[in-house]
């Protein structure tokens, strides 16, 4: 491989130029690494936010990309910096939660990236993306193996996970987060891919029959629930904002019902 | 060429990790593509936006660029996807009027890009910009011939396009569009490259004579038009906010008088 | 080298594509160049802001990268276009003051890139960033030297540039930046890399008294001083929001008493 990928997840925003500036420290590092930005827009400190964003995006990248993902509220304290490896993917990041999806996965190993000779000559106290999880990306984007990084890590952080709660016939979840378009993701999910005849969905008061084949499958201004693109069910208006309509966001509960009349349909898409 | 552009204008915002998972799904596909991205602001489902937003920036790439544009309402449904050709450009994305400005261009040719030998292997029913749209668009930059993406498409879907009226010695327009510095961007245009002594621009009660030069030609404060960067007639503040201003936005009418004592000037540019 | 860094900071925001189609000119030009976005955030015409900008982020680019700096209320009129190039890097945009931190440096050169065999073929009064700026910085980073761009430029635009002022055993400074996560970035900065005890900043009748060493030493919700990536003195909140505590933002005065107990500690750093 001539270039290797580099994505950036942070909750820098785009108004400062520390983005470029991370990208300015990689470049002198790696003049072939092609950086390739996630999202800078996690609220700021919202560890949990840039853990589910990240959770989605690895999996649509190739084998050999890093990841570098920095939404670190505790930069410069105690907290160490921490590379992982599994499955052809490394990832560059503060011990904090962040990687919590990556700990079940088979194979998983990482390591406190300390060893100073793959940071920037002068590390601060308030901006790591930039003097330490840069350099050690780039480097990792060059070939340079985890061992030499630093000494290994068997007890990384783990935040707690929001898994819905099984309660009878019935599910509670969550609203995980909301997007742009209004829709409200929640941590739903259904086995296989049913086409949802029978499923019902309360929120906010309101119960829905159902699951919508594609969005504009229901009428405009209908509230619907589909199974969305990395297979959470949402619930979304067609042309309009779920979240303006219901009134309600991150953390509204979520209650699904496994109807004894509900039949699993084949996957549309295969 | 070693590697091939492809443009990317969404109304996806950056705040979700969408775009960074269509370039990864890209350089999957095409380690050598090199993405830029025109916008993602575009107001959610607002087709017309995008097509002229795609329509300004086109002639400013090389030659041999693939555009890849996702403004998609009707995502998952019947609406088919769509592959451009025309001017050494490609374009990929629905077929919902988004690529209207290209039809009557001489050499256009399109098809719908249904072959599932050049999507993901599983195609969601929420994210063809992701399964469908990307993988086409980065196969295209590889050099896979159209005919190979599928079936001819005779019948492109065509948006009403707001074009002036003429009405005796006068032009009937309107704002198309708001920018960042609260110029209002008309649909009308000049022939040639006047310096538009004569004209007078009339739009919420408001009426101004003559065509400034550049901005600055104007006092601060002033409120001025000037023949914009695309060729269209802005209504500008200079030093200030002309929406803000006037109180008007898009959709505004705008009457432009081809006074009888109009003298055309030579380009100032040439 | 195979390929050259450009980097790119306007005031143009990423809704409309303008930043798009000046990538689109720079690749028609040079396909191997790599651009990578500083901000483009910078609040309309505000010409300081981007100059802080760039002088934060400059050091942290390899040698041979070209800056593209377009803050500009005064395109198309008498303003100069500027390249100017200096410790091994280049940069371009309007001769408004946005270079004012480059003149003081040893070995700074400046032309006025007039000649128009290396802009666009047409060169529009609103948009020069497009038909002047980007066709410059292209053929730069392909290698082209700077006398050929234009005459020698010895007079550059300077702006007044917000020091610090002495008086007596204490320095008069102000907020210049308030950064995404609220912060107060001031023009204070401290000689060496002293830990600050004794050190006592004012600001918006606040007394705070030492620096922290990194923003989580001190409590959640407490307000505290810390010296900032860039060596600045920054007033902040940890894990909240120094403008909204305080109630002040760009401009606000700060007081730093180097008060007669104050220890230099060493570098943190070193």
């Amino acid at each position: 491989m001539s270039r290797r990928v580099i994505t950036l997840l942070t909750d820098f925003g785009l108004t400062d130029p520390l983005v470029g500036i991370v990208k300015g420290v990689i470049l002198g590092i790696n003049p072939e690494a092609e950086c390739v930005d996630l999202t800078h827009d996690i609220l700021p400190q919202d560890i949990l936010a840039g853990a589910l964003a990240l959770e989605a995006a690895v999996p649509y990248f190739p084998r050999g990309t890093t990841h570098l993902a920095v939404v670190d509220p505790g930069v410069g304290g105690e907290r160490r910096p921490l590379v992982v490896e599994v499955g052809g993917h490394a990832f560059v990041g503060p011990d904090n939660g962040l990687f919590t999806f990556l700990w079940r996965r088979p194979g998983v190993r990482a390591v406190a990236c300390t060893n100073p000779v793959y940071h920037l000559p002068s590390v601060s106290r308030t901006f790591h993306a930039r003097d330490l999880f840069a350099p050690v990306a780039a480097h990792l984007s060059l070939g340079v193996p985890l061992a030499r990084l630093g000494p290994p890590v068997e007890d990384p952080v783990e935040l707690p996970w929001p898994s819905p709660r099984d309660v009878g016939d019935a599910e509670e979840g969550e609203v995980l987060h909301v997007d742009r378009f209004g829709n409200l993701i929640t941590n739903l999910t259904l086995p296989g891919s049913p086409e949802g005849r029978g499923v019902v969905l309360e929120i906010a008061g309101l119960r829905i029959e159902g699951l919508a084949p594609y969005y504009a499958a229901t009428r405009a201004g209908e509230v619907g629930a589909i199974v969305g693109s990395t297979g959470r069910i949402e619930i979304f208006v067609n042309r309009g904002n779920a979240r303006d309509r219901l009134g309600v966001g991150r953390g509204a509960p979520v209650r699904l019902t496994k109807s004894p009349k509900m039949s699993w349909g084949s996957s549309p898409q295969t």
